[in-house]
């Protein structure tokens, strides 16, 4: 297997409620600027992450629309999904593929196009995340799922409702430093819980956005990136999925995320480091409760004290790891099949040290998780500056 | 990169219109009959090929699903989607996840559950793997679609109606020997010719059908098949993937599959093969003109021969190159996310001597050819007994 770079990423001028452009022009538009920052001429191969352009959008066949319309025909063009972790699976195909010496340069993109739809229908499309036949169709959505695993951590660890807050809080601070995001402003713990309920305990200020957006990065081996490239090196240390039961019904623990654990622990061996190497992360904050349970399932902070995590400052910029420093899921936006590209997107820039006024200094190793549906998949990378 | 071998197959017992049977339901069966094939105990990743789960039954995150109903978390499980090509699509990244080394034992499974919505909205669906923007929207389907691409064939190089009834014709007496199939009885020119018009040339039985099914195999090193299994040994000889433009009019010439071909040329050129090697093949027969035209482009037949071919009993069983011994997706049935592992599963068999009446003597090296909409995508594998 070959040693694997990140060459160039590539993102939408600004993520949000995006009418004017249709889903090709928001991938397009990422795309090009991922292989404008390679600085290459062509691509070997594409995946494309993207979770319900089918329920959005009446779209399928992803790939090869995008291929299309990006000029790269007769490329190999594959679409990965996987809900929620639609683009940090494909960025794991397109590391596979470069790693095996299948292909030399992967565009690996993500996108989503979800507000040409009713607030009913992006709800039903994201519900699909579920498992529908036992979870969605009897009534439940997914802040309704979230709320559920969110009262059994309160319950069991004495999570408070203001520490939720904070993780969104925190989230907003950071991305109000993110020209990029779609609610790029600072938000207060009395904004959060004066907020309208959705289902409790979590408030709308808990709750990641319906977002348009795509991103994209270009990977090539690393031996080639010493070679071609002009942006200091990131490399690819480590990659790992896992999955696990789609309902919440069947796990036995609701305040666990089992996938996220597996995937952690699979990513820290095979980058040979551990929790303690991670300088900084961006994990699935799709609602408050999930940073707090993704941080734990990582062991970056204690079982039951991720929102204690969030309440010190421990988790913010400038305090000891810096997590959704590009505003998370919460400000930043969340088009299901970007996100997990955009994570990785982050953190390059971290590492490059190019992330402007959220940049975390000394920056050197980013972790980046991602996650389907109630954690019932879960996809984490470990990049580090060479 | 290592070799890959086939392990292990499994079907469902029968294709068709499985009302009792849910999306999950089909799945595992055919994925518990490929684990027990291959005398496994366990698979280490697994991949799903599925178009439309969403417009379908409004089901998405497939990989997670099918490994929870499989009993197989944590392992990665990742769906990968390229419209009608997409069974073949997730067969290529599970070949390339064994060769590289990422992992041992990989499940690859295709299902489409087609039949429980109207035909409309089956329509629908099915033109998501169109340019819905600038085709379907404006009326077009999929038959439409290729009756143009047939007018083009018929025109230039005189292919007669009566040769495009020759396809379904061969490819129904094929089904005749397959019990797993949807149709599984012959039909006559006549019957063709004289069944109901669906977009002039092509008539109903030029169409293959609305299914329910899925199809599963089981990779692994060659090195470990050759210890394990207990199946005359087949490998992967090559895998290749090319896409085209997603719209018909977007190309320079509508009697001639660009990706198909190129898919073709890599594949040949990756297995040391050329299309004289070639003992049989599964081509994408979603109508009769498209198995004309995949075989043209595959260089089996000469340019512009494709009708002759079906006519003159050269792609028949006993000919010089049987195509579709299975009854291609005409007679077998088109549950479009499996089609393309089910043409690995038939050349399996046929590598294997295992296909029963419908063996052909002496097979040593089979072609599968899997396609997604027009031709904007499609997959091919060479596979050889060894």
């Amino acid at each position: 297997m070959r040693d694997v770079a990140i060459l160039g990423v590539g993102i939408n001028k600004k993520w949000g409620e995006l009418w004017e452009m249709s889903l090709r022009d928001i991938f397009v538009e990422a795309a090009l600027n991922a292989v404008d920052d390679a600085g290459v001429d062509h691509v070997d191969s594409m995946y494309v992450g993207c979770m319900s352009s089918g329920l959005f959008v009446g779209q399928e066949h992803l790939g090869c629309l995008m291929a299309d319309y990006l000029g790269i025909n007769p490329v190999p063009a594959t679409r990965v999904e996987s809900a929620c972790a639609s683009g940090g699976a494909a960025f794991r195909q397109g590391f596979i593929e470069v790693a095996s010496g299948t292909s030399d340069i992967v565009l690996v993109g993500g996108v989503e196009k979800m507000t040409d739809v009713s607030g009913d229908e992006a709800t039903y499309a994201l519900s699909a995340a579920s498992d529908m036949e036992y979870e969605a169709y009897h009534g439940i959505t997914f802040p309704g799922l979230y709320a559920l695993m969110a009262r059994v951590h309160m319950e069991r660890y004495g999570t408070t409702r203001e520490q939720l807050a904070h993780v969104s809080v925190k989230n907003h601070k950071h991305g109000s430093f993110n020209p990029e995001a779609q609610y790029p402003f600072a938000i207060s713990v009395e904004d959060v819980l004066g907020s309208v309920m959705v289902a409790d305990p979590l408030r709308i200020l808990d709750c990641s956005p319906i977002t348009d957006g795509a991103a994209a990065v270009v990977l090539c081996p690393l031996e080639m990136a010493r070679k071609i490239s002009k942006q200091p090196l990131v490399k690819v240390l480590a990659s790992a999925q896992a999955s696990d039961s789609i309902a919440l019904h069947s796990r036995s623990d609701l305040a666990w995320l089992e996938a996220v654990h597996r995937a952690g622990e699979k990513a820290y061996k095979m980058a040979g480091k551990t929790p303690k190497d991670i300088h900084l992360a961006e994990v699935h904050d799709c609602f408050s409760i999930a940073e707090i349970l993704a941080l734990e399932a990582l062991s970056l902070v204690e079982k039951g004290k991720g929102g204690q995590a969030a309440e010190s400052g421990m988790t913010a910029l400038g305090g000891k790891v810096p997590v959704n420093t590009s505003g998370g899921l919460k400000s930043k936006g969340h088009p299901v099949g970007a996100t997990g590209v955009a994570q990785v997107i982050e953190i390059t820039r971290q590492l490059r040290g190019s992330a402007g006024e959220r940049q975390v200094e000394g920056a050197r190793t980013g972790l980046t998780q991602n996650m389907g549906g109630t954690g019932g998949s879960s996809v984490v990378h470990i990049l580090e500056a060479v």
